[in-house]
Order: structure tokens, then C-alpha cells, then sequence
């Protein structure tokens, strides 16, 4: 046998083993420019990854991807991406940058061939799974061994999840070599996410962001196993989201009532999109601010400043017992529409300012005992979280909900958005929590910015082990003033991959520069417009 | 008569009267938002432009463009591009943004019709030039005028560079209303640029930038009146520029020999396509520094350096009699290829440590009577401003050329890039100047950040009349470091176009915002996708 694989389930966190930097020197390095990035480097990095220099080939008229049963539609609609996704382009030149780069990499290749992988068995231990949730797992093992001309390649997971991630993760050790085929090293991989929750935020009430980009954004989110789509849908300036319960909240509060909305059927494809990839879609519909595009469409829905100064509306008006009656429907509508167990509910930057220049405000506040805003803020949150209870639904709150003191049941998660540190606060009051102040997209600088994105870390910044379980992950935001369908994959790409990765693998990897090079170029070769990550170079795959 | 024009030769500088701005309070600002963008705008702001609230309609099936002559091919393919630009997406929604501005704009528009535009004379003075040049005269007069229901439209320049100018005012001044119809309103235009160099700058080394996307630039740089295109085409990163002479340059030094190139051929296009637009092609063959590249495919060509610290190679070695042979090729061949007038000959950042460790460098300066390396500086950009004289073709430099003391024509421009205040010493020393330290496009901050390219006025950096005489204009700079296919249009557009605008105008203009918006707007209908250029809002025409 040429190569033992050893295998061990002992989780190696602080292991980092990387093959390519080893073989690399003998035969994947170009030798001339671009020598910067990696080949066949995964993104992102697995927890364990053990390989030799052992080559073996797959061929586009051999491989196939063997699975012991039909009954399972993810899985399915899955290896028909992946097979596109490997064998796509086989006759480009672009698949091998230099052709002397080719040389040395089919050089060795000759050296290294150990025969031919003609299929890689799916094995699912567990039923198939329909839908993704806050539970999911996501851990699988591929091995790609060989023994003589015997050759194998396995994928295990306990769930549909875990073959999707493994899926992934098989597209992206695989190489092309000269003579239009590809090639691999023997592995193993054993990998699981460190947190369950790696989200990226698309706002699209600053700019309205048209379908077909959206589904373009959960394609490169799969790329770099981001599993939740957090549609920050509606926001002051527009009401994109066409209800059917209160159908003049887009008509009115849309930016175009036909051009800037979102049916119901649209945004079915969107979620099933996602459930197909393995991607939760949780809409937020932030309130009580952030809604004046609400009003628009529900007359007195909104508190009526008493000073202009402050603009001519304000928050939702939490005095009139009405409205409550209209979010009830409005959120009996989103909660049956949307299938995931978590709503967010928003709850930041509420203007207190118009609602205290409201005299009917004030007046209500009085006869209620209610003897501060933010106390006046709980009292509607708390309302809201009540109705979203009664739906079944569970509440995702912006970090001022739980600032404000509102009660809140162990299911909720505190966003935490203003600093990291707030972090340990949330956490130590026994809290759910996920991050997001280190990870907005809208802050920009110039090219290889994403380090900084990179080196904000979850654990440091809470004291206890304890604390630690309970952060769920973080978030990606992607806020939308600035950015349209014209820019929005650029700005978000390759920059929320650090984000990815750190929520993935839970560390930092020495090898991030030149293997995000290699992803970068991997996310243009699959369509996805990722803007160059640190500085000049070049990649082969143009989206024009 | 309804509308009499009074045209006037005088050049009232100063005196902007802003027809949308008095008539939209009737009719063209929309009751609802987006309410931040003007209708039928011009950018760049026009020297003159008088009209009234009477409208025109045009009807596609109507239309023409009537020339007295068809011998000017640079005229006849305007009026094609023009007829389309103006006419498609007839039958879109879009065009027409939320419907109840389009109810507004037609009452309006049903108050102050006036008759039809079927015709639009092109009155071209002059004979029918073919190529441009530093010299090309831009100015032109458009009136749209009305009697009874006679109605005729006019534009009438000195030359077909003035035609192709005021034909984009006049695709710009064209309003889409109600059933498929296009209006304009009743005007009389009479405008030049300021400046006679608007230049884009965009650098083709650090990322490879494929032919179709200079194509597209090239487009958008017409849609703000801009007229040279920068060619950076070499440097330090690569040499994708295929030269006849000497194959092994590109061969060796392009990213990738095959993909990553520039063509004869394909530069040919470039220029053509830029000729018929009325946009210069200058290319840049920046030396000696930026050049390592060039020792790739040319042995010998840099400077060894004596201490690695410095890197193995360094500038173009000027000791060795045998590269001004070469250099003497190479620029033949270029400035064949060429054909402005115009080369750029770099000049900048010059790397004196890794000479200073050069005995042979040493030596020759030594026997040479050279005693500092500004000095040997100026000798090699000396008998190459000589090389490039010889070839009749004039030279523009970085301003260290002139910094260092190089004895230069009268011809030569003097490219400012450190700093707006350098314009003094350089145009009080009687040279002629173009300024970009203030539109560095690769300098990054969040939206809207164009304000700070708008605030930049050469005039303002230099004393006399005599020196702002000096003054040709400027270029946008789109360095490549961070930018490749996927990003550059974005990066550019909208931002060069303040540049463009205070290079045309040579004044900025109070309602630049909202007219900014709906050149952004217009830009993205016409197939540019260019970023949003201030806040929220909205652009019913998607990039998909």
C-alpha cells in the first residue's frame, strides 16, 4: 500500500497540518508569476486534513458520484451542481494559468500518478433532513485513498448538511492538470464548523437588490459554508416586502410599486433556494425605528413628531393598541411565508426624540407608569416578542432590546452590533449571542482589508468557557447605502470570506493570504464577481 | 412666435441658469421618492443653457437626424449610436421610474406641448476630420426652437469633435413621457470645455484589464465628455503589451502569455474605437522605474542590484549604450502604433538605492562626470525625450522629470501627481501642465466621496492668467493595484465624472447632486455599471 491513511476522530483544533505548503516546493509552486496563491487550498480551512504527494486522476467520462439512495432531493440536485461546478471549462486554458506553471504541476503529476478515482461514494448515516435549521450538522469526513490501482474516495456525514459541506469541500481539492483532466491527492478530511451560525446580512431597503442577485449572493455564501441569509428587508427609505395582508405597504412604501418589490413567490425561491444549499433564510423586519417606508402604507402606524426638527414621523407608535393588531397579521403573514424557526425583530436606534415631543406619547406613558423611552422601547418589544411567541417563531434582537433590559426567553439571540466586547456582557447574563460590529462590509479601505475582518475572533472576547458555548457565530453585514446591484458581490466578496472562515474554523490560518487568492479565483471561475483580495495579480477566469 | 431664443456669443462664465430647477417645481420633480435626481440634466454642466417650460415631442418612428454630407464617417456613426441610445428600452417601465411621477410629468408635459421634433440638423462648418488631437475644437450650439408648429432643431459646430459633444448633450436634454414618447424641451445651448485634456488614466499592469472593458470605459468616458484615455499600460507587475520587436517581452513578462495580452491588432481597435468617439489613446511605456517587467524578456535591460536588500533588480540600467538601441526599437513601434501625437513617458519613482549598489553604475556616472543619481536620472530620460523627438512624437512625464532639472521642449507636458500646489512651480517655469494628485481614484471612502474630486480646480493652485493658460486639464487615475474586471468599472463611475465635469465646466455647480444621480442613472441604462453615487435611493435600470 502506498499511502496509510490515518484516521483519528480525536479533534485536533490547534493541528493545523497543511499539505500544499509541503508538496508545494516539489511541485505546485510556479515558478513564475503569479506565484501567490495556493492550489487545491480549502476554504475554509478544515479542522483536520492529513495528505501525501500522491496523485489520483478523475476523468469527465469516468467519474461519477455514487449515492446508495434516490429519496433524497438535496442531495441529489447536489451532485448535479457539484459535477458542473468540477468539470466545467475542462477545455479552457484558463484552468492552468502559465503553461509552465502546468509543466512542473504535470512534471510531478507524472512522478505522483497512483491511478484513477472514477467515483466518489456518498454515504448519508441518518435520514434525509428537508429543511435547515439552528440544529443542523454540518460535520462530515472525506478520504481519498489508494492501494495498488485500487483506488476509493468516501464522503460520510450524519446529515445532508455535513454531504454538502464535504461536497464542497471535494470541489475544491481538485486540480486541473494538462491532457483536460483533474487531478487530487489522497486524503482525509475531518471537518465540523465551530459555529453554528455563520450569517451574512443583505440590506435591501437603501437599495433595492433584484432577485437573480440575491441568488447569486447564496451561491458564493455555499462557496465559503456560510449558512445564514439574513435579509435585512425592509428599512426606512423602502418597504420592498409585497404583503398580502397589507398590500399598500409596498405599494406605497416600495421604491417602484412593480420594479422594487418582493413577492411571495419570489421570496419562495429564494428560501428554497437556499434550503437546497443548506442556507437559512431568517428576514428581519426591524421595528419599532426604521420604519418610516411603513408608513407610507398604514396611516397613523407611525408616531407623529411634535417637533419638525426631528422630521415629520418617527417610531412606530406604541400607544395605539391597533397597530399591535396590524403587526399580529403582519408577522402571522412573514412567519408562515418564511420557514425558518428564528424571525429577527430588529429593535436598534430607536428615535426617542420625536417620541417625546408627541404629546399623546407622553400622555400614554403617564396613565401606563411608563417612566423612561427605553422603558417605553421594552414595553413594545416585549408586546412584539409576545406575538411572535404565539406564532411559534423565535426572535433574533438587535443588542438594544437586551440593553433595554426587555425580558427575554433562553431562545432569543442578542446581535451584538455597537462592539465585541459588549460581548461578555450579553453572554455572562446567560444570553444567546452572535456578532457582528467587526464585520461590516460598508466600512471600507483599500485592497487586503479583509484582515481586519480576519483577525476579530469571537472567543477573546468573553472570559468563560460557559460564555464561549453560548455565542452562536456572527454575521457578515452588508449595509446598503452604497451599494446596489452594480457593486454589492464585489463589496461583499472576497471580504465576508474571512468572516466565513473565522466562524468556521475558529482560528486564523498562517497560510489565509495565498490560499484567499486561490479562492478568489475559484468564487470568477464559478461566476461570482469577487473583487482582488490584497494586491496585483492576476486570475485567469474574467467575468466580463 | 412662443418662444423667442436669444442667443448670445458672449460667455457668461458665471451665469448658470438652471431650467430644471425653475420648471420642476411645476411639473419634473416627483411628488414621491426617489425624489433626488433632476430630469433631462446635463453632465457636464453646459457653459450656457437658457430654455423654457414648453415641450417637443419626438417620436420614434418620426425621428432623424438630418447631415448635409455623408463623406464623415465619424458622423455618420455617431448619429447610429446616438439613434439607439436615445430610442431603446422604448417600450420600458423603466424609463419612466414610479408611475406617478410620469402622471405629473405628462400633465405638465399635456399643459406645454408644443408641436413635434422630427428633425435634428447637424450643421458641421468645417471639413470632416479624422483624427483627434491636442488641438481638437469641442465647441458647440444646440437649439431646439418652436414657431406656431414649426419647430426645428439645431446643432452646429466647427468641427466633428463639437458635433460628437453636443450630440451627447442632446441624447442627454431627451425625456421619456407617457405612451412610448420621448420630450424635449424648447433650448438653446452654446458650450466648450474649459480644459481641452479630460483624461482617464487607467493602469493595465497590476491587474490585466481585457480588451471589451476598455471597450465599455472608453463608452462611458463619452457619456461625461471625457477624451483621453490614459493607457498605463506597463509596469513593475507586468508587461502585457505584445510588441513585434521584441515577443519576448509580453511572452515573458505579461501574466499570462496568451490571455493576459494586449495585440496589435486589439490595440488597433482600441484606437479606432476611441477615434470615432473623439478620445485620444495615449499610451504610457513608463521608464526607467516601474520596469521589472521588462527584464523578463530583455537579459540585461535593469540594473543588477549589488545588495539584495533592494531587491534582485532594479531601474532600466542607463550605463549600457546597447538598451537605447532597444528602447529606440521599441518606441518606433509604438509610436507607430499610436497615433497621437503624444506619448507618455513615465518618468516617476525611481529606485536610487539598487543603482547606488551597482559598482558598474558607480563607475559609469564616475567616468561620466554624473555626480548624483537625479542626475543619471536625467540623462536617460534625456536621450530618451531624444529618442522619442527623433520619431516626431511629443512627450508627456511625471513631474519628477521636471523636478530633476531634465531640460524639456516647450511641447512637453508636465504630469502633476504629487501635489495640486506643484502646478505653481511647473507652469511658472513656463511648462505646460496636466494635474491628477487630487483624482486618485484608487483612494478609498464610503459613497459619495466623488465631492472631493469635485472641490479640486487647477485654477485655484497657480497665480497669473499666463500660468492657468498652462494648464491643459487633468486625468481621473485608476491605479490597478486593487482592482481587476470585476471592480474597475464600479471604481471609476461615478467618481472621474466630477472630474470630468470640472474639467469641462472649469466650475462645479450647485445642483450637482441631483444631477449626478441621474447621470448615474443614465449610465446604467446605457449599459455602464456605474456605483450608486451618493445615499439610498433608487435607479429603475439594473446591471444584471
Amino acid at each position: 500500500m502506498l499511502f496509510q491513511l490515518h484516521f483519528s476522530i480525536v479533534i485536533l483544533w490547534y493541528f493545523y497540518f497543511n499539505p500544499l505548503r509541503n508538496v508545494g516546493i516539489l511541485c505546485l509552486v510556479p515558478v513564475k508569476f503569479p506565484s501567490n496563491n495556493t492550489y487545491g487550498g480549502v476554504w475554509p480551512k478544515p479542522v483536520t486534513y492529513k495528505t501525501n504527494s500522491s496523485f489520483l486522476v478523475l476523468r469527465t467520462s469516468h467519474f461519477n458520484f455514487k449515492v446508495e439512495r434516490y429519496d433524497c432531493d438535496i442531495i441529489q440536485e447536489a451532485i448535479r451542481r457539484y459535477y458542473f461546478i468540477i468539470f466545467m471549462n475542462v477545455n479552457s486554458r484558463s484552468d492552468y494559468a502559465t503553461s509552465d506553471v502546468m509543466d512542473d504541476r504535470n512534471k510531478n503529476f507524472n512522478k505522483h500518478f497512483t491511478g484513477f478515482l472514477d467515483v466518489l461514494q456518498i454515504h448519508l448515516m441518518a435520514p434525509c433532513e428537508s429543511l435547515p435549521t439552528e440544529f443542523m450538522d454540518e460535520r462530515y469526513e472525506l478520504k481519498i485513498d489508494a492501494d495498488g490501482f485500487e483506488s476509493s474516495g468516501l464522503l460520510i456525514a450524519q446529515s445532508v448538511w455535513g454531504i454538502l459541506r464535504g461536497l464542497e469541500t471535494f470541489s475544491q481539492v481538485i486540480i486541473p492538470i494538462k491532457g483536460h483532466k483533474y487531478a487530487v491527492q489522497l486524503l482525509s478530511i475531518m471537518d465540523f464548523p465551530r459555529y453554528s451560525h455563520r450569517g451574512l446580512l443583505v440590506d435591501t431597503s437603501r437599495h433595492y437588490i433584484p432577485v437573480t442577485i440575491i441568488l447569486r449572493i447564496l451561491d458564493a455564501m455555499v462557496y465559503s459554508k456560510m449558512n445564514v441569509f439574513h435579509w435585512h428587508i425592509t428599512d426606512d427609505q423602502s418597504f420592498p416586502f409585497q404583503s398580502v395582508s397589507y398590500p399598500l405597504l409596498s405599494q406605497e412604501g416600495a421604491y417602484d410599486r412593480y420594479l422594487a418589490i418582493y413577492t411571495h413567490l419570489e421570496i419562495k425561491r429564494i428560501i428554497e433556494y437556499g434550503r437546497l444549499r443548506g442556507i437559512r433564510v431568517i428576514p428581519e423586519f426591524d421595528s419599532p425605528g426604521h420604519t418610516l417606508s411603513w408608513g407610507k402604507g398604514i396611516p397613523g402606524f407611525l408616531t407623529k413628531c411634535g417637533n419638525p426638527e426631528y422630521g415629520e414621523y418617527g417610531p412606530v407608535d406604541p400607544s395605539r393598541e391597533s397597530n399591535y393588531v396590524i403587526l399580529e397579521n403582519l408577522f402571522k403573514e412573514i412567519s408562515e411565508l418564511f420557514l425558518d424557526n428564528y424571525l429577527h425583530l430588529g429593535g436598534d436606534e430607536v428615535d426617542f426624540e420625536c417620541w417625546g415631543s408627541n404629546q399623546n406619547i407622553l400622555n400614554f406613558m403617564k396613565r401606563n407608569n411608563i417612566s423612561s423611552f427605553t422603558e417605553l422601547e421594552s414595553f413594545y418589544i416585549y408586546k412584539l416578542l409576545n406575538i411572535t411567541k404565539k406564532l411559534n417563531t423565535k426572535a433574533v434582537v438587535w443588542q438594544e432590546v437586551f440593553d433595554n433590559n426587555v425580558p427575554l426567553n433562553n431562545d432569543t439571540i442578542v446581535h451584538v452590533w455597537k462592539n465585541e466586547q459588549d460581548l461578555d456582557r450579553v453572554t455572562k447574563n446567560g444570553h444567546k449571542a452572535i456578532l457582528s460590529s467587526c464585520w461590516y462590509l460598508d466600512h471600507l479601505s483599500s485592497g487586503g482589508d479583509w484582515e481586519k475582518f480576519y483577525s476579530c475572533n469571537p472567543l477573546n472576547f468573553v472570559s468563560s468557557f460557559a460564555q464561549q458555548q453560548r455565542i452562536l457565530g456572527g454575521e457578515a453585514c452588508m449595509w446598503a447605502e452604497v451599494v446596489d446591484e452594480t457593486n454589492i458581490q464585489q463589496r461583499i466578496w472576497p471580504r465576508a470570506c474571512a468572516t466565513a472562515e473565522i466562524l468556521w474554523s475558529g482560528i486564523s490560518s498562517s497560510d489565509s493570504v495565498p490560499r484567499l487568492e486561490e479562492h478568489v479565483c475559484r468564487l470568477k471561475k464559478r461566476g461570482v464577481p469577487a473583487q482582488p483580495p490584497n494586491g496585483p495579480g492576476f486570475c485567469p477566469h474574467f467575468i466580463l
